[in-house]
């Protein structure tokens, strides 16, 4: 047996499409992974059961609305500052269920990926309902797939029980909100997080990025 | 009347001693602040009854599990990341009134930002109950400090109610949680943001540190 070659290391990034800070780390993800030559595993999921888990029947924008009309204005001022088109949806938190079934059955194709951008702008940049059927055709007609055969296979039993399965994939992760980033099983939680989540790939080089030994 | 000059920016970051986020900005901020020419003013406030106003009667650590134990190695982690000494407390977190009570007779004078970096670095560096009378009294000694009259004057009934008022500002401010700053009625929550609000003290000048123009 030879010893593998050191592989492209890999970030996981989990994310809700009704989610505005994943929306801000999806649309710099690209641009900062390739710079640092890491590939990112897109892997979408809902936070709606999650929040349910930890007692919370809302989003934690209207539970804790002093925090919530801040984080809205956060989110601005960070596009603002990335650059990143965005528009504050009139509709808060958005349902995302059929389009998570769908980016689900693609989450590692070129296609999928393209799909999550296209989803996420059609919630953030363009304000529409990424749950409509209607909707959720045209995006991907425009990506040149077979909407009608996505959707039927995004409304089956068996996508809905992988989106199931996501979920409880998720919380055993210990997942508690969005985006949450995995590199080497270390836990990093946040659109704020993700530049500190790839350089910590470099942790297994020689050359760490933080001068400490990697904690236990 | 004569126009006045320009002052030096100034930015005011409220903070509990108990606050592990609190600690890791006040480590920071002295140096970053002096490379933005910003004044930072020192804002001692009790998180216990903004938490309780919203509906937590214990710490978000406590309440929220998971979460918690992510932050405490998201704390770790920074800490590791910009070189300032940390070690976890034995008890968190800690009650912090009577150093929030002296730390408020001295906010505006330099004899209070070094308690309160005497104080958090007792808290954090080396693990002491910083509620505990000795400890203060060690602390503001070492200080070259009166001890004895800061703690009678600490315990005072003025000093309770200042701190009281202290606590009101921050719930009128809008402050949910630390550290938190403001820039010219700008918040900023968190000490991931502490780079952000000091850029955001050039926007008042032509040179505006992101593109687009302020937000309404």
């Amino acid at each position: 047996m030879t010893a593998p070659l050191p592989d492209t290391p890999h970030i996981e990034m989990w994310f809700d499409f009704a989610s505005p800070y994943s929306y801000l780390a999806i649309e710099r993800v690209d641009a900062l992974a390739q710079a640092a030559g890491v590939q990112v595993d897109l892997r979408p999921f809902l936070l709606g059961p999650i929040f349910q888990a930890q007692g919370w029947n809302d989003t934690p924008f209207r539970l804790f609305p002093g925090k919530g009309a801040y984080m809205m204005r956060d989110i601005a001022r960070l596009a603002e500052k990335y650059g990143v088109v965005y528009n504050r949806p009139r509709l808060f938190p958005r349902m995302s269920v059929l389009p998570a079934r769908i980016a689900l059955l693609g989450q590692d194709e070129p296609w999928g990926r393209d799909f999550c951008v296209a989803v996420f702008r059609a919630n953030f940049q363009h304000d529409l309902d990424i749950q409509d059927e209607d909707v959720v055709h045209t995006l991907l007609t425009d990506l040149s797939l077979d909407a009608e055969s996505l959707i039927a296979r995004g409304k089956s039993e068996a996508a809905k029980e992988a989106l199931r399965r996501q979920v409880d994939r998720a919380r055993d992760l210990g997942i508690f909100g969005a985006p949450t980033l995995f590199v080497d099983g270390e836990m990093f939680w946040g659109n704020d997080r993700l530049e500190d989540a790839l350089d910590w790939t470099r942790r297994a080089e020689a050359a760490s990025p933080w001068p400490a030994a990697r904690h236990a």
